[in-house]
């Protein structure tokens, strides 16, 4: 049995957004990453790498906050966030704030195999990844006409900083054919973000986490609240303690805990034993999962 | 009833090293950190105003490793970060890599009062700090001169990054006569510090944790392990959902956890109902803890 789900952002679009070619754009950058991944798992690869894998797709793919196609912050740069976890060995990186790293999740992984740390951040993380031999790429590497535009109308007062600003993240969850699952997730934050704001997707526990004996999950929502819940290692917590299973663990902490809160978006889980959760509460996340027995969905919105 | 806990490092100082009056001079530090926390408690005040005193006590003592007498960076400078959260409302706030405030659990505090946001890094926190009044410091505020000479011989290769390097912190957690906990949290980092390496400590779920369904948290150690096993989160999700109590979850991640992965430190923690729990699997961690009830304890290595 191996299984990944992926997401590409909670609140990214709303159905009066949705144009059928957008519609289709969307599902079609989603097939591209978990299929991916899933070939990784496929040729009997380890969850670490699916996980890589189908988030390096997804930080390529201008459609989606993270890496190429990040929004933008209020000075006018792309700061990127990204973690990584195995849950084989309970293994870990992340990288905050960092500007000239083309794929933050391939540096969160170096962070997590060739440092002695899990976070790294800003120019002392963009330090570590020039010595690891990741060639620097310019911050407008990342730069597209949306973005600009969007951190335009949003400093020119036109935009509220709405869900579209805060939710946007990618991410993956595999379990492989070794019965090892891993999480990674990426971000662009928030456009216009100020003061260095580090939301949820960096940070172990809240946007990313995986254990063996339980479950790999990956966030993606409104970071503050996230990190405030505990997002991720929560529903581990409720696995491992409640006994509840992958679906009705991501459904207690998405559906009930982060709504009491007033946190809006979504989770991507996969158990040990390959079933896979997909819930939000917010009116879309982008979504896909593959699984050996057949499974392929995508989804943008509400079924 | 009302209680406080606070601790000021794990693995900071072994048997061999305490002389009698380094040992006085460590109990009379903690007692008064400890009893500023306690006098607010006493007057009917906040778990969030008593670890944030007893936090900014032990933070103004150059004897422990987070503001003055904060250990140094590889470049030299002192790069601070810290947390606090609320367990009345889950309310949390952190900062990282902050290099010109005074005492950054003052302003984690801002950040989570006056901020739409939980975690701020680098300069940007230090531009929210000074719109929000914090008057800075210079850097060379918190050095001292054993700080100096630590540094000097970690550079040199006379010493290696040991535990010392490794797990100055200070910390409190209370609960108040509202029935209310809270959990605080500051660091100078390690000695030598590179690559803008971030440790537990401003890490909600990790170093900081609070919640009044169970209990607050904070921790002291090897910082890497600690965010790989979530500690203060995962010791408030074996209460809630194994229904251990405060003594039984925290020993059950320091002493079982913690030492299963390898990672040394350990955690001050106090319950909803006033116990307090301070295990430690290293050779000392200094600490102190008070209650309505009369207790008053020191403690430097393993009694």
């Amino acid at each position: 049995m191996h299984a990944i789900a992926i997401h590409g952002g909670a609140g990214t679009l709303s159905s009066a957004q949705l144009t059928p070619e957008s519609d289709r754009a969307y599902r079609a950058a989603l097939e591209a990453a978990v299929r991916a991944g899933f070939e990784v798992l496929d040729k009997g690869g380890s969850s670490r790498d699916a996980v890589t894998v189908a988030v390096q797709v997804l930080e390529d793919d201008p459609l989606f906050n993270a890496g190429r196609g990040s929004v933008l912050s209020a000075n006018g740069l792309h700061e990127l966030d990204a973690s990584i976890m195995d849950g084989r060995d309970l293994a870990a990186g992340a990288v905050t704030g960092v500007r000239n790293v083309r794929n933050p999740v391939l540096l969160a992984r170096l962070v997590m195999e060739r440092s002695a740390h899990v976070m790294l951040a800003g120019e002392g993380a963009e330090e570590f990844a020039l010595r690891q031999g990741l060639e620097p790429v310019a911050n407008s590497h990342f730069t597209t006409e949306r973005r600009q535009r969007e951190l335009e109308l949003l400093l020119e007062g036109k935009k509220a900083a709405g869900r579209e600003a805060l939710m946007g993240t990618v991410g993956a969850v595999a379990l492989d054919s070794h019965g090892n699952v891993a999480a990674a997730t990426s971000t662009g934050g928030m456009t216009g973000k100020k003061w260095g704001r580090i939301g949820d997707s960096p940070i172990i526990g809240a946007g990313t986490y995986a254990a063996n004996d339980c479950c790999a999950v990956s966030a993606t929502g409104h970071g503050e609240f996230f990190i405030r819940a505990i997002v991720a290692h929560e529903i581990a917590a409720l696995m491992r303690y409640k006994e509840l299973d992958v679906v009705q663990a991501a459904d207690e902490v998405v559906m009930q805990q982060l709504v009491r809160m007033g946190g809006s978006g979504g989770v991507i889980a996969v158990g040990r034993d390959g079933r896979i959760a997909m819930p939000f509460n917010s009116e879309g996340m982008l979504r896909a999962a593959m699984d050996s027995r057949g499974l392929f969905v995508t989804g943008l919105l509400r079924d």
